[in-house]
This record gives C-alpha cells, sequence and structure tokens, in this order.
C-alpha cells in the first residue's frame, strides 16, 4: 500500500459518529489499498474558530442527535451504548494516542479502537488519565511508561501541532477525512469516501 | 395510499439539500405506498431558535458545504448550478405553495419541483414576487390570481401557521421529514428513511 497516500482521518474521542466511523474505515481502506493515517484531535479547540457548539447541546438538536446516533450504529450493527457522562474532555486520550503514534506507531490502531469502545460500549470515562492507561495497557502498554509520557511536555507540544495542522487542513468536525486534498465530513460520507476511492473522483 | 400517514416533507426554497431530496422523496414514496405532505418553510426564523447560521455563513464549513452540495448532486445524478445570490428569501415562494395547497392542491407537487428547478437548475431569484408567479404560471397558475392571494393576509397568516407547526414538530432543517412521529434530518438521511418505511424502525 506504499503508492497511493494515506486515508486521513481526523476524529475526537468524545464523537459517537467519530466513533461509528472508526469501526468502518479501515475495511473500506483495505478495499481501495490505503493505509490511514489516525490523527487524534480535541474539537473543543477548533469550536471556537467555527462558533459551533457539540450537536446535543443545542436546543432541538440534541433530542434529535441522540436518536441519529443509535438509528446509525443499528443501520451498520455497531456496538454503541450512549456514555454518561457525555459529551466528555478528551485531551489524555489524544495524547496518549500521539505518545503512542510517536514512539510505538504499530499498537496505534488498536490503542483507538481500544479507547472508543471503552468509552462508547464499556461506558468508561476516557477523560480521566487513570482510564486512559487502564484502557491501554490491554493493548500491552506499559503502564508507567504511559503515565510518564502523559504528565511530560512533549505529549502536550504534539496535541497543539495536531489541532493546529487539522486547522490547517481545514478540518472542523468529527470524523473528517481528507484524501488526496478532498475533506469529507460526518460518518454519513463514508459512501462519498468509498465512491471517491474508486472512482478518483466522479 | 390511505392507510398509512403520509411522509411529512418540510424544506426551505434556499436550501440545496432541500432541493435534492425534493427531486428523490416521491421515489421513496411510491416505493412505500406513501403520500408525501410539502411542508414549506423558512429556516431563518428557526434559525433564530437553535441559534444556527446557514451552513455556508459559517468559517470553514461554508468551503467544504459548497464542495459537499456538488459531489452530493453528482452521486444522484441530479441538475445543481449553485446559485447567486445564495442563500435568498424564500418567504414569497413559500406562501405561493401553501396558496396552492389551500386552494388547488393537485399543482402542489409541481410547484414546488418549478420553484427549486427555476432557482438551482435555471438560477432564476425566487426571492421577488414577481419571479416567483413567473415560475409558477408555467405550471397553468393564473398570475393576476397568484399576484391577489401574495399581496393579501391570508398567505402571511398560512406561512406563520406553517412554522409554528413545524417548530412545535421539532424542525429545525432542511429538508426535514417526519414519518409516523420519527424525524430525519438531511438529505444525507433519505436512506434511513427508505430502511424505515421498509421495517418499520429497525
Amino acid at each position: 500500500m506504499a503508492d497511493l497516500s494515506p486515508i486521513k482521518f481526523y476524529f475526537d474521542f468524545t464523537s459517537p459518529y467519530g466513533y461509528l466511523a472508526s469501526e468502518r474505515i479501515e475495511h473500506i481502506a483495505r478495499t481501495h489499498q490505503r493505509d490511514i493515517s489516525w490523527h487524534p484531535i480535541v474539537l473543543g479547540f477548533i469550536f471556537k474558530l467555527t462558533e459551533t457548539k457539540p450537536l446535543v447541546d443545542i436546543p432541538l438538536k440534541g433530542d434529535y442527535a441522540h436518536r441519529d446516533i443509535a438509528r446509525s450504529a443499528r443501520q451498520h450493527q455497531i456496538s454503541l451504548n450512549m456514555p454518561e457522562p457525555f459529551p466528555i474532555g478528551t485531551v489524555a486520550a489524544a495524547r496518549a494516542c500521539l505518545w503512542a503514534r510517536d514512539t510505538k506507531p504499530e499498537i496505534l490502531p488498536e490503542l483507538v479502537h481500544t479507547l472508543y469502545r471503552s468509552y462508547f460500549v464499556d461506558g468508561l470515562d476516557i477523560s480521566s488519565t487513570d482510564n486512559v492507561v487502564r484502557a491501554a495497557e490491554t493493548t500491552g502498554v506499559e503502564r508507567q511508561e504511559l503515565l510518564d509520557a502523559l504528565a511530560g511536555a512533549r505529549v502536550k507540544e504534539l496535541l497543539k501541532n495536531e489541532i493546529e495542522l487539522a486547522v490547517s487542513a481545514g478540518v472542523f468536525g468529527s470524523p473528517f477525512i481528507i484524501i488526496d486534498d478532498e475533506p469529507f465530513w460526518g460518518h454519513d460520507r463514508l459512501e462519498h469516501v468509498d465512491k471517491w476511492l474508486e472512482s478518483g473522483g466522479w
């Protein structure tokens, strides 16, 4: 899968549609012989730029969103239990992934899935560093090594850079996918993604 | 098609996704033996409640929206030329449709399509009463009769009621579809609509 540029997959760990897309993007990528580059971001910082609030916090839209999320999960037969609390801060989870990408990239996809499922299937509140580390341990991460990393300055810098790069690339939501400079926003655009990869634009 | 409740189709004439959905909803309705009740609304009034702006006016999202609209039209092979000016006020067009629904309901679907295509295919600025009447004449409407109606108090009242009822029903976007109390928001939810009609929920 070396010739084609990877699918850039931007996501926030508190985004239900990001979770749903994370469960489907690898199948799509494999079908079209693409790799995935995983980009954990924290939307709170970006929402300030786009004057946006989380969908569930907007009058009228909140109720609808919960219904649509459940329907979308059932449509694709993906396990999802809306967690409480929701939404949550995802700085620790994002930093853990960026540390993994930096130091042991081979575990990154599994770490992404583990953290997402811990929150959206098992209801583990991954806003806490303790719970992020607990979930990460199941992927073979050494507890103290991750705790040290999360306490250090490097992961802060990595996340700051990651978000700045995402904004420069035009990312404003989760999931957000970029393929050869073409942007796709939302779990509901995976059909477009698939069609785009098949035809190279249409 | 008398036994099943109609598909309630809410739309704003300046909404590109509303236009795209208007070109597809009748096929879906026929497939599932449903009628359609057409509900022209003016989103500007509703956006105040949801603290929303048109997608194209939001930083970062505007460029993306134009790209996604074009892609969505091509996906379904529907003619669409993004008009200028855009967005536009749609009070006159909505009132014309409510007048038709009130006095000659048999022409309503054709009037909806004619107005939408006049704007999104031919680029006619249907924010002006003159252009609304010009487009409506092609559906057999008598010019002076519609002009008189649009100048009267009744259509104002009809539109005011229509929007109030839409808000009570939880409508906050375009297109917005309600089937047996289940809400669906967006052209990108027609797949859900189709699945829902087929299975009665899933």
